[in-house]
């Protein structure tokens, strides 16, 4: 044990190199009660020190966890007495911001609210937008391939990564530095690494592209009467915006009277007797003029029965308290043991497949609450499930409620989070074995020692010790 | 040679293989003179059918060139007597349409055209769109990522891909067949096979997202009297139609003048005195308000002095000749030789390097042509370059001229076209070797008998024969 800290200390200097209670004193993650257990925790200053680390480690079969802001929801950058955790802590700089090409190049640990703030200071915006934004890295977004609140307009960050840099297992640098939106000179490297949870290479740098700051925000909060309705209000709102939605959140009865019934803070923006609610944000271009078009829009939907009551945030502080209630998922906490769950499926399956999901539970458990909501212009549903006794005796009756429907209607058990090794013996519901066994092919191509983030996502035959 | 076509009659009938003067009398692409030379054009009828092919033709140590519409610019689907042509020619169905999740799910073979069409007919859009639509098929979107005019509003192809089908070399169907704009469960495998020129996996079908469709749309010419003024104006109209903008396109004098000058049909909307020029639109959701927003937004831009003229489209028809002056390229065919690139590079070098290929143009040639126009906003300029005596012994100077004085600047030889053959010497102008190595890598892994479109992109060490 002491031999690998050693020889990664000589890499990074004694400071680069933490050690003992310097590793069992720090939080495995920001949600989590448990410390991290490592060998040590290596924190390089550069790309070079990134290469050298991952050649030493790859030489040793040293595995190796990559760890940004530790705010993931999988235990996708959990390590154990074994591993190797490498911290891009230390390498958290903005490089440059180009505002004429509307670029910003970056270290990839750099925290997502710093990168959005320098475009906010330039007068440009990074769309990205998570809760855990003080926390989270762009290297974390980047290897969760992470979503949020705008995909609907500006994508996940797939769709915010124009280039970047990673160490594969054996060393090498690959840099993909790309600075345009468009590049079709040979394979598009980058995607093998954006979601692929820090197994198939080490990202770190990035280029992400900026976009226009808006100059108007529009925040809606509507009452619907039923499912049905809802995605034809997304397809009203949508093509009426003309490009300005950028958020269309839904949230069921159950977890709008949970958010809007003290102890919680908000109070109910709209009465509680509708089964639907969704938070509708356009942003766009014509400060004088697009609240005016908000409005039509909403009208024009009352009038063909679309949705029942609709109120509009008339400034800064009432936006603020549509998204605080949407946002106070803390409350399911009130019911423990709490589960939460983040899958993803077409529209049209949506409405049946919630009732599937309650029915199983009702089959399983004497009572349970499913506070639902999510991104549904996304595809994208998260329940806070409240069930049995204890976590432990609940949770796979549970997991199964949420995931085997899925199967036959094509859905997912990650839309957003990821897999780690939460979801990971539910893979083969979302992915069939011949996109696994690729998967695998890849793992195997890029890590053949199997060292980078071993026994996340998949298993496989031999893994690094 | 008689042998394999024969294995593959076997699995595909009769009629699903031809050979001889069936193969050699069909044109090798549609801007080509030449004809196709291969062992035989196979034709199967479904993704069994292909899977079957690449099956006995991986046993068989055969290549394979995949074929869409041959509307590729860069010799990528361009085969050898030694090879078997793949055609999706007979998988051409709309398999369906989902209104409600805004999905098409197709067979690669089917037209651009055809999906454009369709989704239309549904009140939907399919933004991918390029002037050889009526021939390029989904599949070969999808292979080689196109891009086109609207890139800046709606990504290219890989961003509206949400799933598909691929076979591999050996003959494994792999299904990713997503129908969600997010799925976070393993790694994105379809990014594997877009923009890889069919070198990794034959794209079978697709599951492909729509958008709303537009409800207006504005259609505007401006001229320009510097070139920072055009990154100036992008960004002023970018921000102020707050999502709507959808092309903004930039000619060069020398391209405009000769676009509307007899016998070019177009007449000049503005004068010809000018330096810049831009084509921009915009798509819109409020077709009673957002004309008067275009003409508030071009009024602003020249009240703070980025543009010097401008003219807004009264009708369709005056639409149509604005964009036909933008695509008549053929045009440039009045000087030959003719050389078309298509590059890419940060914004912000823009202007210099047009000089530098100028210059190095000018000390190669006693006279030469650059028409140069672009889709600014992607960072990507075409190039119609008419110089030398005659094709073959112009040729080296003349990329050379346009690809040398990308390396110090980042730039791409290919910023939507792809590699194929054409620009596979330059490869490395744009993509360091480690890159071009973890290319490899994925080759290998994927196709390691070398099979599929053998010899593309970059070359192997021991290519399929």
């Amino acid at each position: 044990m002491a031999d690998i800290a050693q020889a990664l200390a000589a890499i990074t200097g004694p400071r680069g190199v933490l050690t003992g209670t310097d590793v069992s004193t720090r939080p495995a993650g920001i949600w989590r009660s448990d410390t991290i257990a490592a060998k040590a925790i290596v924190r390089p200053r550069d790309t070079a020190e990134v290469a050298a680390v991952l050649r030493a480690c790859n030489d040793a079969g040293q595995s190796v966890i990559a760890q940004g802001g530790l705010t993931g929801l999988v235990q996708s950058a959990i390590s154990e007495p074994r591993d190797i955790m490498l911290s891009l802590e230390r390498m958290n700089r903005v490089e440059s911001v180009d505002l004429v090409n509307r670029t910003m190049t970056v270290q990839a640990g750099v925290p997502l609210q710093t990168v959005q703030e320098t475009a906010d200071d330039h007068g440009l915006l990074y769309p990205l937008d998570l809760g855990a934004r003080g926390s989270c890295t762009v290297g974390g977004n980047i290897s969760t391939n992470a979503g949020g609140n705008r995909v609907i307009r500006y994508g996940m960050t797939r769709d915010m990564v124009l280039g970047l840099e990673a160490v594969l297992a054996d060393g090498t640098a690959v840099s993909s530095m790309n600075q345009m939106i468009k590049n079709n000179a040979g394979y598009d490297l980058k995607q093998l690494f954006i979601g692929s949870e820090g197994s198939l290479g080490i990202v770190t740098r990035a280029v992400l592209r900026l976009r226009e700051k808006p100059r108007s925000q529009e925040t809606m909060f509507v009452a619907v009467d039923s499912f049905d309705r809802l995605p034809e209000l997304l397809k009203h709102m949508d093509a009426r915006l003309g490009g300005a939605l950028s958020a269309f959140e839904v949230l069921w009865s159950d977890f709008y009277r949970l958010v809007t019934t003290p102890p919680a803070k908000q109070k109910p923006p709209l009465p509680q007797q509708y089964p639907y609610y969704a938070l509708i944000e356009a942003m766009g271009g014509d400060a004088d003029n697009d609240a005016a078009r908000a409005q039509a829009a909403l009208a024009e939907a009352y009038e063909s029965g679309l949705l029942a009551d609709a109120v509009i945030a008339q400034n800064e502080a009432q936006r603020r308290e549509m998204w605080a209630m949407r946002d106070d998922v803390e409350q399911c906490n009130r019911f423990p043991p709490l589960f939460i769950f983040d899958v993803g499926l077409p529209i049209p399956s949506m409405e049946a497949y919630v009732s599937d999901v309650n029915r199983l539970l009702d089959a399983s458990f004497d009572t349970y609450r499913n506070f639902t909501f999510g991104h549904l212009g996304d595809g994208n549903l998260h329940f806070g499930i409240c069930a049995g006794e204890d976590e432990e005796s609940a949770r796979e009756a549970v997991e199964r409620a949420v995931y085997e429907p899925l199967k036959h209607i094509d859905g997912t058990i990650s839309a957003e989070h990821g897999i780690g090794l939460e979801k990971k013996s539910y893979l083969l519901i979302s992915r069939s074995p011949e996109e696994v066994a690729l998967m695998r092919t890849l793992k195997q191509a890029l890590d053949p020692k199997g060292i980078l983030n071993p026994g996340k996502i998949f298993d496989r035959d031999s893994e690094a010790s």
